[in-house]
């Protein structure tokens, strides 16, 4: 099953993850949910339910929590020939909802196994047969192998003519923001999509408002930047078009994955040959199916849930 | 104990039921819980609630789920002598809370001993010494015996001077529209109280709006035609007089069982002696308990929980 | 470690809490969540996590819920040298969330040890040691011992020039408004700090308006008089001054605790030295977290975690 | 629903119950389990259970915790008209299972409403329609009034020529052996059917070994004794002639309720004409049951049950 | 993904599995664990974790529970392209553990989406590139078409020179011994491998004893017959040799998939080459494994885990 | 409150512990109970419930879990003043229960806040004020700094008279045998008492048999050898006289702790000058006690629960 899918590939790193099942101090939980988590295997497993084949890259753990992420993302349909590192432990990663609208996170993903992603875990045929490849800002700040393995799948990307595609995902956990504006800087260079908060995106361009920030990112080279506003919505520059697109106002529950799902409609949108608007509309609402359910990516929505969000909020299907 | 108590009489299907604890789709629940609903019992537990007595006819299975049916709407305080089919399961239904704000339901109800329901199971002495009988449209849905079992119980009431309350509750799981209207037609005729959505109205008469739909309805012979509108709250007519009633303004946490509910407040108060408008109140404060707490009767309101809706929502009683 | 800690030494009753997990009447929760509870023990919680030692005085049982009352304090960073009583019980306490908006509460705690407190319990050199007493309106009416024990610790504190600090906090379940108003009006006069809700302030005075109850209650003698308003805020009377404090705006999970939280805020304000103002903002930002999670003080804040309030909602720290 | 059911009437007190999932200390439980006991309403399910019908009469308080007794035992087809006292709360037990072997209980039910029991609350016809009064030591042993009613009901039953059955079920939280001994024995001296503990045996009796117990109790009176040994089964004496049963080898979940569950047995087979044989079979295997399962009645068996425990325990029923 | 993956083919209906988390009657439990069970998925999982691929070909519905099926199957590395039937929903199926030794299943699979496989479902290419076909006695039983796409697999196995494996599984609530006689005995006739208890063999050839049974089995063609006998271990006819295993001793905690983890232990044997009593020894080791851990095949061993049944119990790996 | 309480002193890494309810693979468990255990602050649980004072030394991170850390250890009786150190985070363990018999750990403690405990973390006058110094061999295996500060506060424990009490307590996961023998061979040459099993005894002293081995250790200078043989008790040198004392039998619910449990044992019976047969029974009881609950010390025995192993399984105290 090296075989790549057509469609997207990403690579990075995806974690088991751990969150209490209520608002409040993580010291006062009794327990814990169990379940995995990473940007890009969130936005590969939104990407799937949307309909376009995905297939994620990566290391983990000889260990139960390693099992559960191939377990979980092959379940989820997501294409994965997931290096197996006998080395180093699957990162863990938990979450603190420690009030209904303050998450934290904390990581055990230092000197893990999908830290070590190195360049010969790319797999060139892989990415030549893909639609696009995603990668973010996240990989390249995990160690420098993994740095290396992400500009090595950039560069296989560029050469095949694939899309490429970037999350800046600043983690200011991994990196602090002057180690990593460089390194984002040469990647937005290379990618043709961009995503990005606006405090990811002044790590790269310096500009006094939103539409300067996408103009700056925009000048770098993408013609897909997309600038995620959260309860604002978004705006976006493609192809030299400005679109402002607000959010959709639904309950939130859990804000974490609401970026990847985001990107998830877009990419998909993108493999389906949607034109701009609708991507951006497949975008919006995926960000809104994200934030409604606990878990990072499980709320995600399939083509046939996208209408629910329309729907008469006291109608029930029966 | 097959002597009817005085009050409500009803007969239907009655489940076991299963839903998540949490928002997201049904994958992802690592458990259920369990409990049991029907639109008919959920309205004797809520007559039973606000001090009505209630029967409820049918048949479970000889199996858990049925002896959980039993125990359940006896612990209640609803009279029942159910008939104990041990050639059929008992009914199940699987609750999914999608989104916060959409609910989807799964049946397993098909060949099911409540679906077998027969004109025998109907006991003619509980039914003429009950004030109200209560019928829906999911029953005469479920098999044509249990049709049959609606309309002789119909006739009994009607034989013995008994009020007829009929709820349409459309269930396009268990027949079309097609099939549905004529059925459901011929029932409002017979009935003294019609409760419907406005969707479901729409399947027995054809009208412009709201207030024809209730002139619609009205005029095919029921006294009390109750149109339900969800968070926009109800119209109704009643011995030719309209009634707006406005909805509470209460957090939904689980919409299902909000239309039960206003049934029960509105029967009880018939059987109670109260006035229209009384009723209509009832009515109302009954279905905004149901919305605010998981499950499809549980939250159902004692008479002295009726004035907790008008508290200071930080007001503790201790 | 009978020494007491500098900052605030405080004594009641804390009984262990049972709650259900979910809303809806308490008989159809299938498990309670345990934890302990006691209006004094939160504030003590409250404080000490404000950065202020604090000491709890009182009794609990020879029993799992004693030792549950006095592990979760000193967990917590109380100091307390709880008395155990092998002669009655830890009192008990179950919440009920009956709507998202109606608490009630259940009481075991008729005999329990922490009601046989007496004056013998109270440590003259835990008080004098201290720079604030604070008691409720609680204890007194546990027994005739524990009112003896609080007008004990009040002289104690009073003659070693100790600030005294009073919440009225009335218990409908334990005693009259008859019975309670010359208590509590006698327990004024000897406050420095009074702390009420504004049906409680008209327990001891009567007045036609807030600022006649702040007016009021400051004419019997306290310098700090803090009228709680729930959603609408605080009135508070400082030195001659009114404070009029707005509520900070947070989703409402759970009220219980929110009182408490503020007078947290305010006495370790007190105890740090800061102006009338920031103790009235820290007691505001204390109560909001309060009732933004489960538990009547599992979500008391840290110093670190007061800004939270003012983030993003959709920022994750990671 | 005042007339008597035929089979079994008891009385007693039926509290809140509160246990935790696992084995450990109860400090460390996070959650507990709720549900009800009562050792006379246990017989009762266990009685209904094996086919006989039964009624409870006692006392709930006007609380969550009552309507769930009163409901629990309804739901389990139990007749119960239960005397709702505002007064008082539901009395509340929790059970700890501190290592896989030993449990202990902790009571709240000093003045509980169930302790309020009065001879006013015994129904003279429903004890006169029955085939058996049952009632144990722990009534007598709540208050005044509840012994009152034990010894009015008893005397009720003796008059109607009903069956009187006693449980001596000694508990030492309640009462001190040398106030229970005389209670015990003027019962003793009035029951039919005595059901004991050796330890139990030996507050009424004082003799060397277990025959001579079961000699010297049926000496007294009583035409069945019946002294329940745990593992090691029971000895009983029934009209002169001595029975030696060996109990059941099942897995050991909880041993509370097995006493009640013999009992239940017991009564059950005396209701519906067994031998003495069969009688003590069908109590053994009740007992059974009920230690396999958590919960104090919730493992009992139906009749269809009770083949089970025969069966091999690798088989499926599918 | 339709090329067959070498290893073991099997096809049937996996159900979603319903079961409570405690031993006792299923009435009692508030909540049921979520899961998928079916014979011969279980088997494929087990035949995967060690170390042999395996395909699944079956029936889901278009619901939640198909797609927990197909996520759960691929997830532990089954390979699938179970056909979405949307006209039927996906089989339910609910276990109670009555007691620690007797267990119960209720099915909700009439009609369902996995009773309605047809022959057009069996995908020749993916049976002819195994090396094992794995049918069982349940399908046969669902429905005409389920029979009738059993058969075309054995046919189409037998045509390609591909082991044909068969386990009676024997389920009386789908039809009766007097059904699945014939039927079974024909699939025995052209089944290499056959595995039954001493029960299902009964249903086949008529045999004083298991030496008999195993011999009468063999005589209608099999190879290799082997016959599981619980907690007495198994009797097998390899090759006109005799083999008696004992089981393995271990604590029992859900007998259920003991059966199909013995199948999945000796035909991944096959599969790699071993002889005839590694084999049986795997399959004894996998079948000890299934029993210790609740649900039906979550705690089948891996390749690494088998050794773990013999180390000391205290040992701790860290 | 650096002052050192009298008793024992311990220093070493104490985690956050995540940890399955139920037997099973970790990757099929939905939730993870949380809590915190180390080898060092288990036994400080274990002396304090057994009477004796207990100080432990070490760091954790400032983050939830450090905060959980502190307050369960406080919360437990144990006197600490952690240090908070702010860069690394709190290690962490995840236990898995594989089968019913087998448990196998995973850390993620590399790096952690507690394994860069150094010298300057030893309180001189903490260990001064001690009766008994207890290290593991944990501690020397996490930094090269831990293993100074474990050296450190056993010269300081010799200089003040303080018994040094070591337990080999060897982790593959952390070192080799060959890098563990050495160090730990020096620390028995400077201890008092040893606690080691059999395999751990042999990486410091090649024997062939128990007594060999203890007789090996004693040579190296401790007066108390204390072999630990599991389900065989254990076998000690003490002042020259050999004990063997086979364990209780009990059900075992989870092994780990039991080590920890024995050594609270010896040592407190040591610090409350008992002889040496009291110690190792009272050794022997508190390691029973461990194992029959889940989690590493919860289960650990206070002074009054010593006697519950001796009691009949059957009884209920109430």
């Amino acid at each position: 099953m090296t075989a790549a899918a057509p469609g997207i590939v990403t690579l990075g790193e995806t974690m088991a993850l751990l969150w209490p099942p209520e608002v409040g101090p993580l010291r006062h939980a009794p327990v814990l949910r169990l379940g995995v988590a990473g940007a890009e295997s969130n936005l590969a497993v939104g990407a799937v339910r949307l309909g376009v084949p995905a297939t994620w890259l990566g290391r983990v753990g000889d260990d139960e929590f390693g099992r559960l992420v191939t377990a979980t993302l092959r379940g989820q349909g997501v294409t994965t020939t997931a290096v197996v590192d006998p080395g180093a432990p699957t990162g863990l990663m938990v979450k603190e909802r420690r009030t209904a609208r303050a998450t934290r996170v904390l990581y055990y993903r230092s000197g893990s196994a999908g830290s070590r992603l190195d360049p010969g875990d790319v797999d060139p045929a892989a990415i030549a047969g893909a639609r696009v490849l995603h990668v973010t800002g996240i990989t390249p700040a995990l160690s420098d192998s993994a740095r290396a393995a992400v500009f090595a799948a950039v560069e296989e990307a560029r050469a095949a003519g694939v899309t490429v595609s970037l999350d800046l995902n600043y983690r200011s956990a991994l990196w602090s923001a002057g180690e990593a504006g460089p390194v984002l800087r040469e990647l937005v260079h290379r990618a043709d999509v961009v995503l990005a908060t606006e405090d990811e995106a002044r790590l790269v361009v310096d500009a006094p408002d939103d539409r300067a920030l996408v103009a700056g990112l925009a000048a770098l080279g993408p013609r897909h930047v997309l600038l995620k506003q959260g309860a604002a919505g978004s705006l976006s520059g493609i192809d030299d078009r400005l679109h402002r697109v607000p959010a959709r106002t639904v309950p939130v529950v859990d804000p974490v994955g609401a970026g990847d799902a985001f990107g998830a409609g877009y990419l998909s949108g993108l493999c389906r040959g949607l034109g701009a608007e609708e991507r951006l509309s497949l975008a919006t609402t995926a960000g809104a199916f994200a934030v409604t359910v606990p878990g990072d990516w499980e709320g995600l929505p399939s083509l046939a849930d996208l209408s629910l969000l329309d729907q008469d909020p006291d109608a029930v299907a029966r």
